[in-house]
C-alpha cells in the first residue's frame, strides 16, 4: 500500500486529534515529523505515538525532506503564513478552520497554494460525519427534490473562556462557521444573504467580550432555498449537533449521536442517556474519515472535496453574519466579498 | 351537570368541526341552535346531529332566547361583527381565528365585548394540544429555566387555492397566526420585533397572487428569548407540527403524532408510517378540549385560556411579519399597534 | 343511515366501556334498553347515556321488541346462558370474553347460535387497536413472507385482587387469553402446542390463590411458526402492550402509545411519558372500532372478524397453558380439544 | 505505561479481529508474536500489522520467551489443548468461545488452568458492548428492583454452510451460547432449566445436517427470574441483538445499533437505514472493551469479569438446551453438569 508522510505543526488539543487519527486509523499514513514552540507538548505527543522527528520550529516540519504533506493544527493566525511557506516548499496542506479572520489574507494564502500547484484542504470534519453524509447522498440522488428549507442545530456543551472571543474572532468565526460550511454542504448552493438575531443569554462576560452566545441566523442560498441556524454556547444536556433539510419531495433530518441506546422505564417516566458530549466522541468516525480522504487524495492525485474556497467562504459568511448583527439588517454577501 | 346552551354561526368546514366536537364529546355542552346564509349546509349539519333550530340569518341564533353562548364559524369579514352583535346581546363568544385581519376592527369588536362583560375566546385550538400543552407545562414549571431559543415548524400538506390568499390576508394571516400564538403561548412572552425571509418555492401561482408559500421568521421576545418560525404551504409527507424550547436548563420539544406507531424492518430498510395528515386527526384532541374548557370557563365564571387580545397580538404578529417581508428588514412590534 | 337498536346487558365497567361507546362513537348504534341486577347501576348508566328502557331482568332487555343485538358485559358464569337465550329469541349477540371456562359449556352455547342463525361476536378489542390491526395488514400483505417467530409483551399495570383468580379461570383465562387470541390472529394459523413457564413473583397471596402472576409461554402453530408470549400482572411503568412479527421476508413490530410524545433533555438525561396506563385509554380506539364493525357486519349481513370458534379457540389454548403449567410439560392441544 | 506482551494462536477470521483490535485500539498490549498452521495467513497478518516473530507450530508461540499472555483464535477442537499448554507454561490466557463441546474436556482445561494459577477468559465479548454493560448497570444498582422477565433477541444475517453444523455442534452451541452467557450475565444469576422449541425454517439443508435454525428458549434462574431467547439463522434486515429485562421496580431495554441516524420523510413513508449488518461493526466498541479489560486484569492482577466457569456454564445450557429440543420436554441443568 502506498503510504503518504505527513508532518504535524502544532501539538495542542486538535494537533492531538489529528496525530492519534492519523497514527491509529488512518492506514496509509505516517507521521514522520513533529513541531510544536512548546518543546514539553511536542515530545510528549511524538513519544506516545511514537513519531520519530519533533522540532520547535515549524519550518522544520515543512522542510524536511520526507515530509510530503502539512497538517496545520497551529493558532488561526499562524494559518495564512504557513500554508504560504508550506506551499511555497511544494508540500500539500490539510489546514484546520478558519484559515483567517481576514479575506485578504485568505485570499493571499490560497494564491500561493495556487501558484505552488499543491493541494489544501480545509479542516471541516462534520463534512464526513456519517449522519450528515447520509443527508448530502440524499439530496444529491435527488430524493429531497429541490431544497427549500434548511435547518441546522448547533450548540456547544460549554461556552469557552469569555476572553477567547477577542482571539477566535467571535462565536460566529469560531462556532457557526462549521455551520456555515455544513450549509453550503447540504444545500449545494452558495449563501447570498445573511440575517442574524443574537444575543447574550448565556454569560454577561461574553457580551463584555464584544461577543454573543446564542443566535438565529436566516440564510438566502443562490438556489433559492432558505435556512436557519440555531446556536447556543452552552446547552446543559450536551452537545447538539442536528440538521434538516426539506424540499419539494421529502425531507431529510438527522439527530445526535448517543452513547448507547438504554431506554428505562421505571415509575415516573422512560429514560435514556444524553447524547455524546464531546466533540471527540460525537465525531469520531469524522476525523478519521477526513484524514482518510485527505491521504487517499494526496496519494492518488484526487479532488479534495474541502478546499481553499470553502475555507474562503465560510469566513466571508461569518464576517456577514456579524455584520448584519451589529447593523441589525440583512446583509448580501457581495457586501463582504 | 350544568350544561351550556350554544349556538353555532357558520356550518362550513370549521363550523362541522366544532358541531361535531360539542355534540359528542363535550358532555357539558348542548347545541340549540345553527345558523348558515346556505340553508341546505345548515339544515344538513342540524339534521346530523340533532340541532332542534336552524336559521339562516345569524342574528336569529344570537337573539334565540336560549342561547348563551355563541360559537363564529363564518367567514374572517364577518367576524368582528357577529362578536359585536353577540355582546350586545349578552351572549359569551367562541370565535375562529383570525378575529379580523384589521387591528382597528379587532379594538373595535374588544371594545364591545369589554363594555358588555362578556366572555370572549379565541379559536387557537393548537395550545390545547396535548402535546404542546406537556411542553407549555414543562416551561412554567422552569424545567427549562429561563427561555433562549424557541423553535417551531410548521408546514401544510398542500396549498389552498391561490386566489384563496387575497380574501385570508396570506399565509401569515391564515397559516403562521397559529404559530405567532403558538410563540407568544410557549415562550411566555410577547414579540417584540420580527423578521421574515419568504419565498416562493411551491407554486408560482402562489406568488401571482401576491402571496409566499416557504418562509423563515425571527422572533425576538420580550423576555430575551429569539424563536424561529419555519412554513410551507407543502409537505409531501403531510402535515407536520413540532416545536421545541431551548433554555438555560433545558430543552424541551414535540414531534408529530402518527395513525400507528408500527415499523417494519425489510431487506431494504425500515419503514414506518407518515405522520396523521389531516389537521382534524392531528389536533382531534386539541379541538375537544379547547370546547370543554370554553364551556367550562362560561359555566364556572373562569378566566378564559385564549382572549382577545391574544386575538390582537397574533395579527398584529402577522401584519409585522408581512411588512418585513416586503421591505426586507426587521420590523420592531410598535411600529404596528 | 341505517341504524342498530341494541340491548345491553350489565353494567359494571365493561358494560359502561360499550355503552359509551356505542352512544358517543358510532352513529350506526341505538341503545334502546339496558338491564343490570343492580338497579342502582342500571339506573345511572342510562341517565348518563339516555337509555330509554332499563330493567333488572335481563330477559326483558333479550325480549325487548325494538332490540336487534345484544351486548353481554356481565359476569363470565352467565354468558353462555345469555347467550343461547338471545339465539333463541332470534337476536345476534356481541359477547364479551371469555364465553366460558368449560369448553363444553362454550360449545352448547355455539350449538344454540347456529341453530338460531344469528351472529356471535366475541369482544377481542385489541384484534382493532390500529397498531395491530396494521401488523396485521402487513402480514396479510404477505411482506414478512412466511411467519417464523411472533413475540408478545403483555403486562398490566397492577394485579387484580387475588381472590378474583378464583372466579376469573386465573391469569391465563382473564388476561393471557387475549394474547393468546392476538396470536392466532397475527400468526394467521391455529396453536397446536402450548408450554408455559410461570410462577408468582409478584405478590405471595395471588400464589396462595392458586394462580400466577409472571409467565413465559411458548407457542407452535400449525404453520410451522413458533411464538412466544411473556406476562406479568404488574409493570410498575404501566400497561405494556407489544407485538412483534418475523418472517422469511421481514420483521414488523408495534409499540406501545403514549399520551403525549415530549421529551426533556436536561442536564441528567432524556425524559418521556410513560405509556397510556390505563387499558379504555390504550384501547379508546379498538373499542369504537369493534363495535363500528359488528354494527356494520349485522346491519349489512356481513362475516365478523372474531367469532364463536374464535372464543372457542381461545379458551382452550388457556386450558392448554395451565395445565403445561401443572404439569410441567409441554402440551399439545388435541389433548384439551 | 506497563505493557502486556501478547502471542496470538490462529490467523482466520477471529484472529483478525483481535489482532487489529489489540494493535489499533489496545494502547497497553503489544502483539510480539503469531502462529497459524497455513504459513500465508500468519505471514499476511504479522505483516499488516508489524508482528515480529511468525510461527506455524502454535507451541512455538506459547514458548515464545516475551510472550506472557496467549490469544487462543483457533478451531474449537483444539481450545482446551491450547489451554492447557499455556497454563503448563506458565502464560495468561485469553481464548474464544465455546472453550469445548465437552463439558468433561472443559473442566480438565480449568484444571490445568487452576493448577497453574494463570488466569483465563473467555471471549464472551458482547458482554462489552456499551448497550449491555448499561443494562447489567442498572440491574447491579437496582433500578429494576428483582428481576422477573429476561428477553433477549438473537438473530444473524445468514446461516452460517450446513455443513458447519458438525463441526461447530449446531445453533445452540456456537450461536445461542452468546445468548446464554448474555443471560446469565444480565441475570446476575444462573439457569436452572431450559425449555427449547426448535425448527428448521430458514433452510431445509440445516435440518438434514441435524441442525435447527429458528428457537425459543424458555428458562428459569436460580433467583426465581424467567427468561426466553429467540433465535434465527436469517434476518433479512441483518444482525439483530436486542434484551430487555423487566423487574418488580422497572425494565430496561436496548436496541441495535445504527450506522447513521438519518430519517427520510417522503411521499410514501418515514425510511431509516437497517441496523448494522456485520458481528465486527456492531460489537467494534465490545471487541475493543474487552482486550482492554483482559490486558489491564493480568497486568494489574486483577479478576476477570469472564472467567472459566462462565465458559462451562455456557456449553452446559446449550447442551441442556439441546437436550431440550431432542427430548421435547424441560431439562433441569442438574441432568447437565
Amino acid at each position: 500500500m502506498k503510504k503518504l508522510k505527513l508532518g504535524i505543526i502544532g501539538a495542542g488539543r486538535i494537533g492531538k486529534v489529528h496525530t492519534a487519527t492519523l497514527v491509529q486509523s488512518v492506514p496509509s499514513a505516517v507521521v514522520v515529523a513533529l513541531a510544536d514552540i512548546n518543546p514539553d507538548s511536542a515530545n510528549e505527543l511524538a513519544n506516545t505515538f511514537g513519531i520519530p522527528a519533533v522540532f520547535k520550529n515549524y519550518m522544520d516540519v515543512i522542510n524536511h525532506p520526507e515530509v510530503e504533506a502539512i497538517v496545520i493544527c497551529s493558532p488561526t493566525d499562524t494559518h495564512a503564513k504557513y500554508i504560504i511557506d508550506a506551499a511555497k516548499a511544494g508540500k500539500h496542506i490539510f489546514c484546520e478552520k478558519p484559515v483567517d479572520l481576514s479575506l485578504e489574507v485568505i485570499k493571499g494564502a490560497l494564491k500561493a497554494v495556487a501558484a505552488a500547484g499543491v493541494k489544501l484542504m480545509v479542516g471541516f470534519n462534520r463534512r464526513f460525519d456519517p449522519n450528515f453524509m447520509k443527508i448530502k447522498q440524499l439530496v444529491v440522488e435527488g430524493k429531497i427534490g429541490d431544497p427549500h428549507i434548511l435547518k441546522i442545530t448547533s450548540r456547544d456543551p460549554a461556552p469557552p473562556p469569555a476572553e477567547y472571543s477577542a482571539v477566535s474572532g467571535g462565536m460566529f468565526m469560531d462556532m457557526t462557521i462549521h455551520d456555515f460550511d455544513m450549509a453550503r454542504y447540504i444545500a449545494g448552493s452558495e449563501v447570498t444573504e445573511v440575517y442574524t438575531k443574537a444575543s447574550v443569554l448565556v454569560d454577561p462576560a461574553i457580551g463584555k467580550a464584544g461577543d454573543v452566545d446564542t443566535a438565529i441566523i436566516t440564510l438566502t442560498f443562490a438556489n433559492g432555498a432558505i435556512g436557519v441556524i440555531d446556536n447556543s454556547r452552552k446547552a446543559v444536556y450536551g452537545y447538539d449537533q442536528r440538521v434538516e433539510i426539506f424540499g419539494s419531495k421529502g425531507m431529510v433530518c438527522a439527530d445526535n449521536n448517543y452513547p448507547e441506546n438504554h431506554r428505562y422505564f421505571s415509575g415516573d417516566g422512560v429514560h435514556r442517556s444524553l447524547p455524546l458530549n464531546f466533540f471527540m466522541d460525537r465525531y469520531l468516525d469524522a476525523y478519521a474519515n477526513e484524514m482518510k480522504i485527505f491521504c487517499n487524495a494526496v496519494i492518488n492525485n484526487l479532488k479534495l472535496p474541502v478546499d481553499g474556497n470553502d475555507g474562503l467562504m465560510s469566513v466571508a459568511i461569518a464576517l456577514a453574519a456579524k455584520k448584519s448583527h451589529l447593523e441589525h439588517r440583512p446583509v448580501i454577501l457581495s457586501e463582504i466579498i
